[in-house]
């Protein structure tokens, strides 16, 4: 039926024309003028979309590379850290630290909650010696926002870093780097950016700068006090993927054509009109309240397949959705609106989630007004103002 | 003058136009089945490439990050490597080993000289507690090409792993993983494959993948053991760069259509070009015998001032090219032919040269008819025989 392909993944997303040209373009070697200019004029819209004062610098590889990066130049072996595990990229901060000899201590969350900030409160009291705290702003594979700036209230006055993977959360929801308190923030190319992967930018509070020091990293690719000192002459350490630094000029341009304020709106009208399209069909949001503005996490009926159901959602109409991870494989779906997106999607994933539930025989609302309700909650939060992201605890 | 742009630099390369086209696709997941069939079939040619029956892994970094991952899975701290230091790659083959705590053995050759055979048997029977030889194929800095297939005949009844560096060499000249007894082989996508930078692709031998078994590799996000075993599913061990990915099976594609022995011809029908232009403009060549197939290095007269005549070569004529590196910056030009790169490319190349040496005031044969016999030594090495790359030494 020439059904058009829609990619509503939490990353990789769609990506705009614009920036698909861009990635095709011949190649320029890394080292001349021309790509030095790029990358420092390059600087100025990276800082706006981390909100920060400080270099932001792209590697090449995907986010877990940038995620090993932190806390490689951060931590020395036999440093504390505090990790909140409420999902699979929680569980990530927990294997690289561990792998670098850190003495983990587990928050546990469950999966589809946010973090309390007073549990993180109570261990740095109970623990003095916690150096960082290691968290996700998005956890992508529930669809939940943990209170970050709420837990860089608690750091300030306190010698612990805090570390935000922002993958699933910069560009797409609040979270303004300097003002929050964040002293190691990364992103990955493939989400808020409207990129392919494979950049992976991070970016240092000043302290954060100062631990660098203290500490000898393991690695040689991810040195980030190398990346800092390249970055002053708009280079890289080792060669930089050329072509989609090219491709990210071209999206920080769309990017910041909009601003920050108004793409973050789009995403959280976006946030809204799933979640109560899906509602409006009898389901269950497995985030109630701490609900991440970039995807929407769905339960399934018990007697649905759920990895059946985004199958045939791909096979019916050309949609990628995505199942659940680990814990939740089978029991949930991920609708993605991050990224290179608009309602016209979500209007399409909505309307093929119920008809392939229908399909599979799970509860059917075909004949409710889901689809209206759903473009009315979007017209409604376009028109308030942008909030910021202050998940309720 | 709408000069068209030409980059001769060894890595990025210039990339066809069906590869960028790929490269400008829009998204598709990484998990999903259209993706990981593509990474099936590319296995094929991948191993076709490298000459082996072994998987090769495109790990998402640049070639430096590949080389990291074969250390730090490949040996344990403590361990004795022999490092063959003829160029800057060889330099950091020592710097990455020392960051992991091995005991390197530095054989040091002149820079653009390759190393002898002998020396490293020496070595060998001096020291035989030396677990690895890292070496480049080709030294990208130099433009030397090392005796690869003579120090693999030294390994084969050793207990030593032979890791080569062969990102400037795999595709543009004969190295011959299987054959040739290489235990671990490294290419960057910006060289030979036509690609821009940001995949390694790497490939182990059997015994080192045994070797992988005895090593607590100290990477999270290079761990070759998990690659392997999501390479059997047609993924990656973390997010792939996708549309390099759908570049590379284009490139690959292209590259068969020619097949290895005709591309090999026609890069060293380009070297035997740009040798020949070169010494009929009265200019020496820095690597004498043992050249890499890739790049030529062409010795700049002392009374010009090297890192000017690559500007002003730019500034003319749209030409980049790249001047030395280390110890060798602003006394060598490098001009590569490695990537898409045709008989025109160092045509234009050689007049650029002559006509910005006499603008500088070194040696100018501008009346003599080097570009006749620059292409008459490119028509003469298209129709010999393809030989296999064995240096002498």
């Amino acid at each position: 039926m020439h059904n058009k392909p829609r990619l509503l993944t939490p990353g990789p997303t769609q990506i705009p024309e614009q920036v698909r040209l861009e990635l095709s373009r011949d190649m320029v070697h890394h080292r001349k003028p021309y790509f030095t200019s790029m990358m420092q004029e390059l600087q100025t819209n990276l800082r706006r979309l981390f909100c920060t004062e400080q270099p932001v610098l792209p590697l090449s590889c995907s986010g877990t590379g940038a995620m090993e990066a932190a806390i490689d130049n951060l931590f020395n072996p036999g440093e504390t850290v505090l990790v909140v595990e409420g999902g699979k990229f929680g569980e990530r901060w927990t294997q690289i630290s561990e792998k670098k000899g850190l003495n983990v201590i587990k928050l546990e969350v469950n999966w589809g909650n946010a973090v309390d900030p007073r549990n993180i409160k109570e261990h740095l009291d109970k623990a003095p010696e916690i150096s960082g705290i290691l968290l996700q702003a998005s956890e992508t594979s529930t669809g939940v926002l943990h209170p970050v700036s709420q837990i860089g209230e608690l750091v300030r006055e306190r010698n612990t870093l805090l570390i935000v993977d922002g993958i699933s959360a910069v560009g797409i929801s609040p979270c303004p780097m300097d003002k929050w308190n964040i002293d190691c923030l990364i992103t990955g190319s493939q989400k808020g950016m409207m990129l392919p992967p494979g950049l992976a930018p991070i970016s240092l509070s000043a302290r954060a700068w100062q631990k660098t020091e203290q500490v000898e990293s393991g690695n040689y690719y991810f040195d980030l006090r190398k990346e800092l000192e390249k970055s002053y002459e708009g280079q890289t350490a080792y060669t930089s993927s050329v072509n989609l630094i090219m491709g990210l000029k071209a999206a920080m341009e769309l990017f910041f054509e909009q601003g920050l304020e108004e793409m973050h709106r789009k995403y959280w009208a976006l946030t809204q009109m799933a979640r109560t399209g899906a509602e409006a069909l009898g389901l269950q949001l497995l985030a109630e309240d701490n609900y991440t503005w970039g995807l929407t996490s769905i339960k399934i009926p018990s007697d649905v397949d759920g990895q059946k159901l985004v199958s045939r959602i791909a096979e019916n109409y050309n949609i990628v959705i995505a199942g659940g991870q680990n814990q939740l494989k089978g029991k949930i779906v991920r609708i993605a609106h991050m990224g290179y997106v608009d309602w016209t999607d979500i209007l399409a994933a909505l309307y093929a989630l119920q008809a392939t539930l229908q399909e599979l025989g799970g509860s059917n609302r075909a004949d409710s007004n889901y689809l209206e309700q759903a473009l009315k909650a979007y017209e409604e939060a376009k028109q308030a103002p942008v909030k910021e992201a202050t998940p309720k605890t």
